[in-house]
């Protein structure tokens, strides 16, 4: 085939390859054989670089909410802002710790730059707190130390000594509050390996880490350079040259610029690192952090517990969007509101078969559909996990086939069409679609449905059934019934004999001179106890043409007598 | 430390990892060793793929609309709907051929599953086409075959080899249309790789493909399983074991349910594919499509040419609002609102750095802005590329510094604050964003700066100028200058002398009684041009305090003055 894609405008010359600018290079890498296997440390950063990449940053009441929706949901480690840097940081942290908001077994982390009179104020943020993470860093990638510094390598280890000192020393003026640290080589993405291996390592040597009181070396993509093998590769060549390994836990901060931040999660995760910062939803400077949720989820989706507890997605989603006036989008993964909804024809079939496995799989096993392995098509969780019901799991357009059709009727109206109603059915509502254009709810697709095969108090149609009396039937099964009729207002009785009810009423119409077959037949209880009611399908060849009718009742004899009813009906309409 | 996450309620019992239900395998994999070199053969499949998973499928009009930007931009191979599905798509690909909007080098393609009657009006619909790829499918995952079809591989074989056969038999019915073929197997990562390359290399024996005449073979992740390294090892697989590879197109189709939908196509394409599926701005079914933006872009970022027009991404994006009634989220990667944006104040004094360093390489070169290399901290690209103008890239809240305050004073009014004054005027901006929360815009940033140093109709200010007068200076440039100010509403001449007009000026104000010394001083002009003002920043110590003050005036001697009143007003009040 010819292949004519053309050259485009964009200027591309302008830009330098990230092979070309940083060389990372591990032939002998051991990640991609790796699969995973629990959770990672996780350390939510909303309330700090999510905060701060907001048009309108959180109010004291927001921030209280974001960090007790943290809490609650499981984390352990949460950074809550930059407190040397704003008054607002300050107070909330001081807040916190007065206020006694914080477990005894969560670690707030608070972030400043390797500059003395911020690194004070920090401390003086902490006093009171029981533990707490210094989280200290500065730039070092090649672009930062020229455009912004204008320093060398030793200018930049440096100030990240510098840095590392004043805290060791500092943590005497907090004798009980017991204090960790994290280091980032900010811009690690833009950074030599060498170099950040050796700012990291000087760093660690300063701070001098045990394995009982351990230091978190974290190596953000400040801004995602690469693909995330990239990060990857990157990520197990770190772990290989940090000394003191032993002592150290290695963390990632994945930003989001090329759209791969969850893969650089979970491939730098594969490659050696213990722990992952990240926001709900993806909160974050720019295109965002790495996504908390998604990252949580697709554990969860993999047999492995996140330590998170992502059960009221809802609720999870309504607090974020309150706290970051920012909505979560229609497609973000798990949270958003259409993705677990199939409008496509195929899809809501295979959806819908799906379910009905499950179902006799449960029945069969004795097993509730919870305790089964979980195994719909197109439905990688089970809404149900997140608390989201199944209602929106199928919709219904003028993409939709007969699966949807059928599964919203049988979810929402007890009713299990035959196969080749759906297909009539369907067909009756794609028309509508096809020429009105947007989606049709489940009250509309009942509105059309009774419109269609069951007129509410008699809107359209020429017959109406009024009562059906039956003589003790004889030896064999054969009778004679009589059916009283309204015929176009005018009341009728209609005798006939046949092996059953319906056979006999195919045989009153016949002698009334209404041709009409039974091709097919299909009953069903609409849900169980006594006072359920049937639901009768069936399939009639009415003159020439073949249609369905159906009939709802309490009397499985009515209900069936009615559906031959709405087959005549439709087919005069 | 203490690593104190607890066991979360999640039902992941229910879950098997994706490496217990299908293997994959490929310990001598090559992929993590390549870099990309070139845009693939991209193929949109925003109006079939995309289409079907919207709440309100699009109108004959946002179809075309579609078409015709997916052809603006650059896009070669286009899917335009699912013909034999509903008699919207029917008519639209009609529409397209008819309506003779199908330009020469632009092939359009249509889904189809594999079954006789699809098939055959899935012909009926390109009659009169050019050209055209029909895509048939089936799907072959473990799961759909157990739970949809009750079929065994063979069955399933059957289904798709009888599909290829008819599709072949029909192109005598379409002589003037030059017919392709892509063939999927549908739901390919619940599929084992084995049997994957079984249905494939059948279909392919029945098309007979040439090097001349090739087959598409499309390997979705019609639901994102894994990791996507994972899905990379597979198509590198794949890729080894279909038949007659110089003769097949191997294309890739990912979702997004993992939100890793970008990652699998990038590293699937280094593993050896040779085309990838997707949509602008990633819709489609539940999570959506690969992003056709990101992936783009991306490239760009790297310097490859994508072969597509990004330039108005501004105009791309309101298209496809339009015609999905979605929209494009603020954080998505290019597209979004606030993805080229900085809050964080180390965040913006490094881009104005930046910017800084651009201009001075720019001046010192002689090269446009453009034809330097890209290199802005925190801007993976240079949003003018696409279209975006520098003002939103800097934006004021409470979590900014002196950058963001001392960018937007430059790019929106031209004045250029020393540092110390970019230090003092951004506390003040703090002090109110901490105070009333929110963002501070360009117009309201203004505002406080010109209450604060440049009172417009002295609202506030003991002194006024008036009037500057001076003798003859003698030699050695001292001279007696006389300054009419106002003062508190009383005009009064004030006397001094010294070498210059500041130093006259704070030597007239000591005999007044007013104690001023000068600190520090710049001045520049604010524009290019012979009626250019010029900007003067003087730091005084008035008495005790140390502070700045501004003034802006045609004359320099005027607008040096001026600066000295305003600190002085400053401090008085």
């Amino acid at each position: 085939m010819i292949h004519p894609q053309q050259p485009s405008p964009m200027p591309v010359g302008k830009y330098v390859p990230f092979h070309e600018q940083i060389c990372v290079e591990l032939p002998d890498r051991t990640w991609p054989d790796k699969v995973m296997q629990a959770a990672p440390r996780w350390c939510a950063v909303d309330l700090r670089d999510g905060n701060q990449a907001l048009i309108d940053p959180m109010s004291p009441e927001r921030k209280l909410r974001m960090f007790q929706l943290l809490v609650a949901m499981g984390y352990k480690e949460i950074e809550v802002g930059f407190p040397s840097a704003s008054q607002t940081d300050y107070d909330f942290v001081r807040q916190l710790i007065e206020g006694g908001h914080i477990p005894d077994d969560v670690t707030i982390q608070v972030l400043t730059q390797c500059r003395d009179h911020l690194i004070e104020r920090t401390y003086d943020a902490l006093r009171g707190a029981k533990q707490a993470i210094v989280h200290f860093y500065n730039s070092t990638s090649v672009l930062q130390r020229k455009v912004v510094f204008g320093l060398d390598q030793d200018g930049i280890v440096d100030i990240a000594l510098q840095g590392a000192r004043l805290c060791k020393k500092l943590e005497e003026t907090l004798p009980d509050t017991d204090i960790y640290y994290e280091y980032s080589p900010e811009s690690y993405t833009g950074t030599e390996l060498e170099f950040a291996a050796r700012v990291c390592n000087e760093v660690i040597e300063v701070i001098d880490p045990t394995p009982d009181h351990k230091i978190i070396i974290n190596l953000p993509a400040t801004v995602e350079m690469a693909t995330p093998n990239v990060y990857a590769d990157s990520i197990e060549w770190m772990s290989r040259h940090l000394d003191r390994r032993e002592s150290v836990v290695l963390s990632l901060h994945p930003h989001n610029d090329r759209g791969s931040g969850v893969a650089a999660a979970e491939l730098g995760y594969l490659a050696g690192a213990d722990r992952i910062e990240g926001c709900l939803f993806g909160n974050g400077e720019r295109t965002g952090n790495v996504c908390l949720v998604t990252l949580g989820m697709n554990m969860v989706s993999q047999g492995i517990d996140p330590q998170i507890d992502f059960s009221d997605m809802a609720g999870i989603r309504s607090v974020v969007e309150h706290c970051n006036q920012l909505p979560v989008h229609e497609r973000h993964p798990y949270g958003g509101d259409l993705v677990f909804t199939a409008f496509s024809g195929s899809h809501q079939d295979a959806i819908k078969k799906g379910f009905d496995w499950m179902d006799r799989e449960s029945a069969s096993s004795g097993k509730g559909i919870d305790e089964l392995v979980w195994g719909v098509p197109y439905l990688p969780i089970d809404p149900h996990d997140i608390g989201r019901s199944y209602e929106a799991v199928v919709r219904v357009n003028s993409q939709s086939g007969k699966g949807g059709v059928a599964y919203i009727l049988k979810s929402e109206r007890g009713l299990d069409l035959p196969r080749r109603l759906q297909m009539e059915f369907s067909a009756v509502v794609q028309a509508r679609t096809d020429a009105q254009g947007g989606e049709v709810s489940p009250a509309q697709l009942w509105e059309v449905f009774e419109d269609e095969y069951l007129p509410a108090e008699r809107r359209w149609g020429r017959f109406a059934l009024k009562g059906v009396r039956t003589d003790d039937e004889g030896e064999g099964g054969r009778g004679t019934w009589s059916f009283r009729i309204d015929d176009r207002g005018v009341e009728q009785v209609l005798t006939g004999s046949g092996n059953g009810p319906i056979a006999a009423f195919v045989d009153a119409l016949g002698a009334y001179g209404v041709d009409v077959r039974v091709l097919d037949y299909a009953e069903h209880a609409m849900s169980a106890g006594g006072d359920a009611r049937a639901a009768s399908y069936v399939e009639c060849a009415v003159g020439e043409r073949v249609l369905w009718g159906i009939g709802l009742h309490e009397n499985i004899l009515r209900a069936s007598i009615e559906a031959v009813v709405s087959a005549v009906n439709r087919a005069e309409r």
